[in-house]
């Protein structure tokens, strides 16, 4: 598993830098599998409520995962500084794929690879919906 | 996504009973799509540990993850109770590919499914090592 | 510091059970001081939500936690099971202070330790609010 | 509760930024009391890590948690920055008590304080040791 070459930070459109605690190194002294997922997530959101106009909280619409996956190539260890790699791979009616990479510190190589897929639903219904013109655009900045 | 029919209980092999936490349950009100992946993390190192004879914190040999991934079908939410379920796919030279789901209180229908590969490596070196035939008798008793 | 004697279980009113998860542990190969503070903020949460009728969810009141403290004696490692003990030492006009302990296992003996005060604010204007009678009976009853 | 006054930034002596993550935040769309433990986790270690030469990985002496508190003043959420300040209020033979405050992104009044108490064991009797001279120099240098 994992043949596939990592990637590297130009294969990526937009950073989001995270700093490592204590509690995320498991007994085995480096970052638990598990902590990558919130890595995705926060970067994933942060970029949905900064950049592309969604207003996670209050307004009518808003994001809910459909499907997560992580392949790690190599490990971090707190205290390393991560960077997180985003770019959307795919935009469907409803939904949008991102593919994320995590770097350790400087590293060019990332140290994790995986996707990531938010589908957009109305508050109340929780039913998928059709992504606004004014999203999609946003979104499309960082389309590969 | 998530096209393929959602996984019963039936489907699984071994069984997991978690707790969820008050902290588990996000802005949504559910519980967060990171802390699935802490089930399927505790789940698989309960078996290994207790089951399959690996001893992860001072034998020569533990396991590191290479992969894992969840497909989302429904939300859970504190206080609900988790029980997850566990069958292994394929059991390679060095690696185990886990497929598990995880069931909302007392439904028979998976909330959401994914799997976990996990490879044997020396606590040294930490290469890929051949799973011994001891283990792998054990893990074959919930091999599908 | 932590020269009291530890609690015991008859000390305690009421009992919430746990299941500890592998990324609980750290690199010490035990349960981080963080996850206890978990343990306390779900025990206390649940019995406002399923004895003390509170709607944390959706009612006009719910609570925000002015103080929290943890002492650690002895400690616990996954897969141990908690139990959390909870007693009530102070109803004042807002707040509630709740005594704690965590069990490992059958224990008789607390491995920890705290307190935590919850305030009860207006969900609109998060300011301090009488605590109705009806909950203060109900919250009566794991009182010392 | 929380009568006294908040602390200011010129109260404390170290500072160690942290971002937060999507998943800090709880229902209430603030982080979760929980997570300051982490943020004081992680100030303390990396403080003892870097500065105060203690090799908590392999060194003869590492340190386990006696003790720690935090009372709120004000809420933080996601995508908050997190500054954490730390002080020393105390050098015993074997422990060290760390007083601490969260300040929200440029905020000069602390969001919450607390304190933590570390104390140093051998590794392999867990048994407290004294502080080693040239360790206890370097703690001097935060100390109040």
């Amino acid at each position: 598993m994992s043949r596939q070459p990592s990637g590297r930070r130009a294969d990526y459109r937009h950073f989001h830098a995270i700093t490592t605690r204590w509690m995320d190194n498991d007994v085995f002294r480096h970052v638990n599998n598990v902590n990558y997922f919130s890595f995705f997530d926060t970067a994933v959101t942060y970029y949905e409520m900064t950049e592309a106009g969604i207003d996670l909280l209050d307004g009518p619409l808003h994001c809910v995962v459909a499907e997560v996956a992580c392949r790690y190539h190599s490990s971090v260890a707190f205290p390393d500084r991560i960077v997180v790699g985003l770019r959307i791979a795919q935009i469907g009616r409803s939904s949008i794929r991102y593919e994320i990479a995590v770097f350790r510190n400087d590293d060019d190589i990332a140290a994790a690879e995986g996707h990531f897929v938010h589908v957009l639903v109305d508050r109340d219904g929780q039913r998928p919906q059709p992504i606004p013109d004014i999203m999609r655009e946003k979104l499309q900045q960082i389309a590969v």
